[in-house]
């Protein structure tokens, strides 16, 4: 049995960081030699749940092959969004809640994918398939991945599955999934100690659309005004990474996580994508989205469409 | 809820047309409106095996867009090998055991896929998981599945999983495995009544490698030189194939079920591939592949390593 490396997107979120030690948990029990790393920095939200539940963060690796021959991927698929040498190892498993695209393989796999809120959901049934028990800290680490995408339940990308599954490993995870989900968005959403550039990049994914590369950063806070207070540094640090990555479009969301609406900045020779997929009006960069809080479901798609 | 086609690859074989009537049998009885439709013609061997266990063939369609908003896919994933129409239809669940390749989605879905033998191996397991009885019929399908995609069990794509699956699935079909699926290969092995062109397209599949564009057409015999008899007039059918669709290798494969080796046919610019991928020296465009008898596994990986 060789070993294999588990991990999740760049700019890791808190679903890719626990689900990455969740899955390598599940797969050592059950026989295989698994390690889960990671692809970039713990967000403050991540650490307050790491730290809550006492589990150490994952190794940072900036590479895969000089390590292994075959690795995992959990909470995403896309290469782009994977390790920069993706394409010098056999991915043999993926676990993911995302649509699929820019994903090739020369041979089959374990591919496991359902349209649900979080992929610890997912994670949570392979437990129960597997006849495996939950410890209290992986029903912890599982619980606030739940809570991180669906913004403590609110968000569209929830299902009734992610609920169901959220209050059992609350239970086993002995918190309240309520003051502790609030607490753990908070943390997240304290962008006092950011960079605008950590603003920018801390949970940012690059999508191919069409033609059009596209990038989308998001960031949770409860008070937009805070984030709005840097708008002249962020469209310019915007620009020079439209420049730099030579993108089409940069769509940064700012996600008051108390409202659930969220505020625009857009820049990019595609901007007018973003009006028409949102049926809004950009002025000076800005637009507001109301009632939009998921990427993947409320931007993605519209963005797609528009784009495709 | 709307109505759903499900429905697996065009030069549909024996996995394909049976996982699609025994998937959409499970869909409709936990409570979804789905329809099971073929993209081609059913061969000899599936005939046999649905005049066997007395199930009708799935409505031939050509596309989907006109009928249906989403579809779901078995046995494939990859669009050329799918409805023409693929791209206008949302596919909302795939389950299939081949590699991912030219499979792109705007949102996420529903993916199962595993390395195994066959789609009906999976959707045995899917039948237990949602808790439905496997009828004497549709366990009989699932074991013809499971015969033609591992050639009884000696494909070296046949994993233990299929072979413990398809021991159940003949109990409660209440047939001898063996023999039931050597009268069922023959079946699909009687080339007599079949023309030239029906011999290069009725499992053939288009594959993209790299940079190009490749068939891999299968026929299985219990007498090969039956099939090279007629080869004047199959190399003068591919050249007109590979001319007519721009492609830059056509690899047609005769497998001798009996002794489990196959003899290829290969026209086309790349052909120096074939000779690479598995050490032989093609003479008057033609080799022996000794012990080969699986595309997915034996073929497909080793051409794609050669030309990516």
């Amino acid at each position: 049995m060789t070993k294999k490396l588990v991990f999740g997107h760049k700019n890791p979120d808190t679903d890719t960081i626990c689900s990455a030690i969740v899955y390598a948990e599940l797969k050592n029990k059950i026989g295989d030699e698994v390690e889960a790393v990671r692809l970039g920095e713990v967000s403050g939200e991540t650490k307050y749940a790491l730290d809550y539940f006492q589990v150490e963060a994952p190794r940072f690796v900036e590479t895969v092959a000089n390590e292994v021959d075959q690795v995992i991927l959990v909470d995403h698929n896309e290469s782009q969004q994977s390790a920069d040498d993706i394409d010098q190892v056999q991915v043999t498993e993926v676990i993911d809640h995302h649509r699929i695209a820019n994903f090739e393989t020369n041979g089959p796999l374990f591919y496991r994918a359902e349209p649900v809120g979080c992929t610890a959901t997912i994670l949570t049934k392979m437990f129960k398939e597997n006849k495996q028990e939950i410890s209290k800290q992986t029903a912890g680490l599982l619980l606030s991945c739940i809570i991180s995408d669906s913004l403590l339940f609110k968000s569209p990308t929830c299902t009734n599955e992610d609920v169901e599954v959220a209050k059992e490993l609350a239970s086993i995870a002995d918190v309240d999934a309520d003051s502790y989900g609030l607490d753990m968005l908070k943390a997240g959403a304290d962008i006092s100690g950011l960079s605008t550039s950590d603003l920018l990049t801390l949970d940012a994914k690059e999508f191919t659309m069409g033609e059009s590369k596209v990038e989308i950063a998001q960031v949770n806070t409860v008070d937009t005004n805070e984030v709005l207070e840097r708008k002249a540094e962020i469209v310019s640090e915007i620009e020079a990474t439209v420049s730099n990555k030579n993108l089409d479009l940069f769509v940064f969301v700012i996600t008051d996580i108390l409202t659930n609406d969220s505020t625009t900045i857009v820049i990019g020779e595609k901007s007018e994508a973003v009006n028409k997929a949102f049926e809004v009006q950009l002025e000076n960069n800005q637009a507001v989205l109301a009632g939009v809080v998921s990427r993947k479901k409320q931007i993605v798609p519209p963005l797609s469409d528009q784009l495709s």
